[in-house]
């Protein structure tokens, strides 16, 4: 199987024109359909595995142990919007009637074809058939996907199992760099999402919005991820937390969006010692490709040469897509430049604060994050009251007590935040409400009973009855 | 009175950092309270009724009565958001707990500071207090309002008796163009809202999306508000929808962003002399102002000079800010370019088919609207069913043997549609669901109970007894 050729600019609108001639009759699934769809997809998948796997591990260097559990996540994932598909609320439906004013029913309908643009680190979870795929089919959207480079071999088994079990013009797939700004470009497209980089997205996201006719476009860009730790913290739990911490930005060599890129600790936490025992005992690892292992040798040797930047963990050097772990210490105040970015790979910062003042201070330097983390004790009440308050308007996601690597596939989660970790912060790329990305509001105004899609009716009818290709619903 | 001063860049910057400053007390109030404010406000708009309608009156020539009723629907917006806000469903809470995962706990939270670009044809509706500002400060966020330079006295009256009633820095007033490119580019700003023209919309759109942190930019821009009008029912019906047709263009000359623009007829409907009749009856009226009346009439012009059209009613010349109604004729087939554009005033095509088959296909070159509009009979069915497909993917709010004007204030009303009616069609600028542009999720991960906001606790406290400033609830 040799990597796949890079798809045309012709190619890209054949491909666009397809998935919007397959729009009107996806919609119009009843959405038991819809949602059976979904499944037999995680089903085409999950029978899929030992491929999978081995393709996945060829091209990504991820382990087996680590993809084989990605899989279950992307198959589970399917499920969970299968699940909310079948419920039904997502579509939102408010009715006006009896008032003095028209009858008006409200309800959300796809948005159109959508380009989804595949992440590298998870090849399969935030790729082809990943959460951006699965919010969109979910909506009643057809999906053209952008693959990432990084895995274009299993991006094609994905998508061919994907399409198979789809109706013709549902899912395809494209390759190469001039076909994703073609994708994002084209007319048939009606929104984009995007996880990867912050200028890749930054870019796609100035395509999108400057079309003749703008689209949303939904990227999940870089994070820093903060994290706080009180000195109470420290005291009552100093080595564990420091074990935490390494385990975190370690895992996965740190390539995670949430992986936690630094963390304000009180001076004199004494963990100096332990932290960097826990780091040594990390094995330098293959990254997902030589540019981003280069990339991350770049970014660690640009972090050394801070201003207040002191080593604590100097990474071992490596060549080729091989990558040691690396620790850093600054003083809170000196936090700025490099050191308020996200830098792909098993890298982080100690940001040591001498006072609460100056740990308040930092964090309202701080850039919009998916995540932000609390570690603190009974005793810190008011310190985290007020952590709190600056969290919620940084990050989509505050944790308390634990790490922000693993985001839980589940109806709550929010994986999103403000500028630069998304491009949108009303929204979310992993939980069941990442479909709201792909639909729109549409209200029937004194339509009569029998023309009105079927959940807006006073005489409901049974989704399997009836279809009403306007409404992507029946 | 004169005319209020531009307020310079400096001046633009103070205002929003005083907005910034005053973001998390505001987002801190307990609901009760919000809503509160925002009955206050509408009772002191209520209470200077007398004031404000003669000063718009003055500066829009839109008449008492009219804006009489805008005061009203004005004030009625205001206490529907306040019930909305009451209701508190508008956080959509998710809570998932007691699983194999993180206990995780989900509400909307405000976004920040919200810029307003007001309208210049509802100088009450669409402006100050209208309904952006409305759902910005029901969502809990200040409140910038860059004022219509067609109606700066009325502006400045309204934002005092609203200021008054408000927290310090909740909302002010900005005036003039370099004020208004200032403020959608000022870094305390974090959402903006805009109802006007396409040109500007667009150019305030494209600087909000080149910020290095881009925002969310919701611009109403124009709409074309199509019409189809079934054989059956011009048989049924004719005259009647000829008078109806001809009352909802020229509804406050024409100046309405639902005004019918052109309506797609079957040929030998007869109704010519109807329609010319109906039309003849409507006085000339004064505009909005000169600048809005002299576009009107260069593009009754390039309407007229468009192939194919011919005139049914011809404008009667008329100077400065007055103008006069006009109706045009054209085979549908020949339905493109400046016949495929809003032009704001008291013009409107009648685009006659000769079958089916030429309507379907003059539907689908429509560009996205507002509303969508069909005047059909129950022998129409299977042509009923096609056109709310195609309706659907045009445009937010289907209209049934109506008129689109009359946009009603209720928690179901869509406005807003795909492009170029608007630059988002995930949301509506009317309705309480308006409030979503102005919220965005945040998950709260294993945060202990006396940590959470009240409506994720496991045991809720009242509103009024515990604030929490971090989700702009309590």
């Amino acid at each position: 199987m040799s990597a796949p050729a890079e798809t045309t600019v012709d190619g890209v609108a054949d491909i666009c024109a397809a998935a919007a001639a397959a729009a009107p009759g996806f919609a119009a699934l009843p959405l038991p359909e819809r949602a059976g769809l979904l499944r037999d997809v995680a089903a085409a998948l999950r029978a899929a595995e030992r491929d999978l796997v081995a393709l996945a591990d060829e091209e990504t260097a991820l382990g087996a142990e680590r993809l084989t559990g990605e899989l279950a996540r992307t198959t589970h994932q399917l499920d969970l919007f299968a699940d909310g598909v079948l419920d039904g609320r997502f579509r939102e439906i408010i009715v006006d009637r009896n008032g003095p004013g028209p009858d008006l029913r409200r309800m959300l309908v796809p948005i159109g074809p959508v380009a989804v643009f595949a992440a590298s680190n998870f090849p399969l979870a935030f790729s082809v058939a990943g959460g951006d795929t699965a919010s969109a089919l979910a909506a009643g959207c057809p999906v053209v996907v952008k693959a990432h480079p990084g895995h274009p071999r299993l991006s094609e088994l994905c998508a061919a199992l994907v399409a198979e079990v789809l109706p013709e013009g549902v899912l395809d797939l494209t390759h190469g760099m001039e076909a994703g700004r073609a994708l994002v470009t084209n007319p048939d497209i009606r929104a984009a999402a995007f996880t990867g980089s912050a200028t890749g997205g930054r870019a796609l996201a100035d395509l999108a919005h400057a079309r003749p006719d703008p689209i949303p476009f939904y990227g999940e860009l870089g994070s820093l991820n903060p994290v706080v730790v009180t000195a109470a913290a420290v005291e009552a739990r100093g080595p564990e937390i420091a074990d935490g911490f390494v385990a975190s930005y370690t895992l996965g060599a740190g390539q995670f969006c949430t992986k936690p890129g630094v963390v304000l600790i009180s001076r004199g936490h004494g963990l100096d010692d332990r932290l960097a025992e826990a780091v040594s005992l990390v094995e330098p690892r293959r990254l997902l490709g030589e540019r981003i292992a280069a990339a991350y040798r770049d970014g660690v040797a640009a972090l050394a040469e801070a201003p207040g930047v002191t080593p604590l963990v100097r990474p071992i050097p490596t060549s080729g897509d091989v990558a040691a772990p690396a620790l850093f210490k600054v003083p809170a105040r000196e936090l700025a430049g490099p050191l308020l970015e996200e830098c792909f790979g098993p890298v982080s910062v100690l940001a040591e604060y001498d006072s609460v003042a100056e740990l308040v201070a930092a964090v309202e330097r701080l850039p919009g994050s998916l995540t932000m983390t609390i570690h603190a004790e009974q005793s810190d009440t008011a310190l985290v009251r007020t952590l709190l308050v600056m969290a919620a308007a940084r990050a989509g996601r505050i944790v308390h007590n634990g790490w922000p690597t693993g985001v839980t596939v589940s109806p709550a989660m929010q994986h999103g935040g403000p500028w630069p970790s998304t491009t949108d912060p009303l929204h979310t790329s992993v939980g069941f409400t990442a479909i709201r990305r792909f639909l729109r509001p549409v209200v029937f105004q004194d339509v009569p009973d029998e023309f009105l899609p079927a959940p807006l009716r006073d005489t409901p009818l049974r989704d399997t009855h009836d279809r009403h290709p306007q409404t992507g619903d029946s």
